[in-house]
């Protein structure tokens, strides 16, 4: 990866599995399908994840970007 | 879907049943009537759960962005 | 109700009774009689619930907006 | 009050006495002198409150507006 | 004080000593030498108060804006 | 170094091993790779620690700015 | 120290020893090298102290602005 700005990490992690944490602790995991400059997410075949966990089959997820901590192409 | 930004996914998602939980962890339940670029959103025929449990049949629900975590196509 | 945006679902609750919640979980009941773009807010009669119980009676309320997390129409 | 917008109901409320309360709890009464669209607040005559008791009498009160919850005319 | 804005308060207690609150609790108590529309601080002749009692003497002291609670003139 | 701003202190850090702090006291470690005003920042072969023992192996890692309290070269 | 607005206190301070605090405790102090209007800070021979005492010796030290309560000459 040569990324000169953090959106195109984001950019080059499109349509591939990414680990998304968020400031409450939960993590979900799914395909990377869009994102914007405030770093809300969406994720395709989403699940939730507790403590490594699956919890729950969520489909398609918005994530809404302040509650991010970070993100982790899987 | 092919959303290339975050908000075209809640655009799909109008008039559809959509789980949206918040920073407290309440889970409200309903149609998705309305949304903006902040993430209010405005329910119709809403319900709050908690625990996964009805606690309150709410109507017409607005909730205001900031307190949003995730958003999913019931 | 068809709203476009979340704001004209407050507007079509002017000068109807509401409950607005805020994120120090109290409540606040009384009629709407004002808002603005940060969701700051002001109801006239309203009183103050916690648990559901009124609390205080107290007039003329102005809520700050950020401290919000939902609005309905009671 | 007929106020349009929330701010209105803030003007009405000038040189009147006041009560607000802060997300830490803390609650100042004093005459509403001058405030601005951060809701930045500034009393006269200032008393803070806990519980209902006086604590401290302060004089002229600078209250920042993102700490502030509500504002109801006493 | 017959201030139209609560930055002319501010103005006003320029030079002079003042109690600034912060969300933490802590309390510093200094002469008011800057400030600006953030409500960052600089005091002079600063000391740290916890519970009312003098812990530390800090001479130059920038206080930053959004951890300010109120700020009353001594 | 001679920075005469923060932002110059990342960008002299490029292609280094950094530690970055985050609000909930976790650390992640790697080589930055990219940064921009908000201070969202990208790691490659990044490892998560807790109290300073590695907890696992990230590779490619996004870390939204607003999450970050200090990054230290390492 | 005569300054008008509180970044010139900051400027003042440039390549002088200061104490900076964070919102969660933490304690930096090292020679102030860069900031900017975010308050974002660099320090160069920072260290780290936890109730006084030294922790870590963290060379060029990033500092984000909204994570910072106080910062003193020391």
């Amino acid at each position: 990866m040569e990324a000169a700005r953090p959106l195109d990490a984001l950019n080059a992690a499109r349509n591939k599995r990414v680990i998304v944490e968020l400031k409450n602790n939960k993590q979900y995991v799914g395909k990377l399908k869009a994102f914007d400059i405030h770093i809300n997410i969406v994720l395709e075949d989403a699940e939730e994840r507790i403590d490594g966990e699956t919890k729950r089959k969520l489909g398609v997820l918005f994530i809404r970007g302040d509650t991010i901590t970070i993100l982790s192409v899987g």
